[in-house]
């Protein structure tokens, strides 16, 4: 239990935390809505040192380009938030890290932001493997009703995808 | 009011982002001990993206001296929980982002971690105003019995550091 967080997103930070621990792998996280959530529940827990090597709050678009080396041309014609950009943002987590493993997440957390394209809810999400050239990226819509929640269910889909 | 974060926390991160934005000044955080909650913080305010230019969770040392230029020298003579630290991450959190502002935060959390010299609780906080050579840094011992306490009055400090 924390008091600082929902018991599901911590039990499942402990998860990530433990997990990844026993196997020796780092990871890092590149975050854009949920701006430092996944990083900061992961850090909730002790000894998670061991696991997290770092993590990018990316929430401008220059942040995107000048930390994780996103291109602007994939911003302009894919939007910040495309599986195009996430895919970037993972790739640029995992060359600028130690990590072995890094998510990436960007969204529209809401309320406002939204489009008939990409409404409210929408989030992409991208997983890299240090020496893999591929990278998963996959957009969801979120069915969340406020920023609080999207934002939640966001973090919990990233931490799922650094377990092992 | 949001479901994710304790009430003081959230609106003073709501009093960041709208004092902030009212003098159109940009910021940017360094977080090692609060691993993201500062950056979570805030972008649980609706708009914040006005506001915060980029965070970075600099949790281990290389992370503070790759992300933010922090000397192997600072870390190996003062230690990564020393004022001369969190001024060295102030600094490269100001060069290399695009805020007015930027904050810094390093930490013993615990439970472990500490020593007699810098019991658990300790923690440093820097700010850096863009333009500005002079960056203020200062060492505190908080008194939170716990990680998360800890965390959460740390995360208060920093972000009444922002404040205009």
């Amino acid at each position: 239990m924390s008091a600082l967080f929902p018991s599901d997103l911590y039990a499942l930070a402990e998860r990530v935390i433990a997990e990844n621990k026993a196997q020796g792998r780092m990871v890092s996280v590149a975050e854009s809505c949920t701006g430092g959530l996944v990083c900061a529940a992961l850090t909730e827990v002790a000894g998670s040192s061991a696991v997290l090597d770092r993590g990018f709050v990316t929430y401008s678009n220059e942040a995107k380009m000048e930390m994780l080396g996103v291109h602007a041309d994939i911003i302009d014609s894919f939007g910040a938030v495309s599986p195009a950009t996430a895919w970037a943002m993972a790739q640029g987590a995992i060359t600028r890290s130690r990590a072995d493993i890094a998510v990436a997440i960007s969204g529209i957390a809401g309320p406002g932001g939204g489009s008939e394209m990409k409404p409210v809810g929408t989030v992409v999400f991208a997983c890299a493997q240090r020496g893999q050239e591929n990278v998963n990226a996959e957009q969801k819509l979120l069915d969340g009703q406020t920023r609080t929640e999207i934002r939640h269910q966001a973090a919990i889909i990233a931490l799922e995808l650094l377990l092992p």
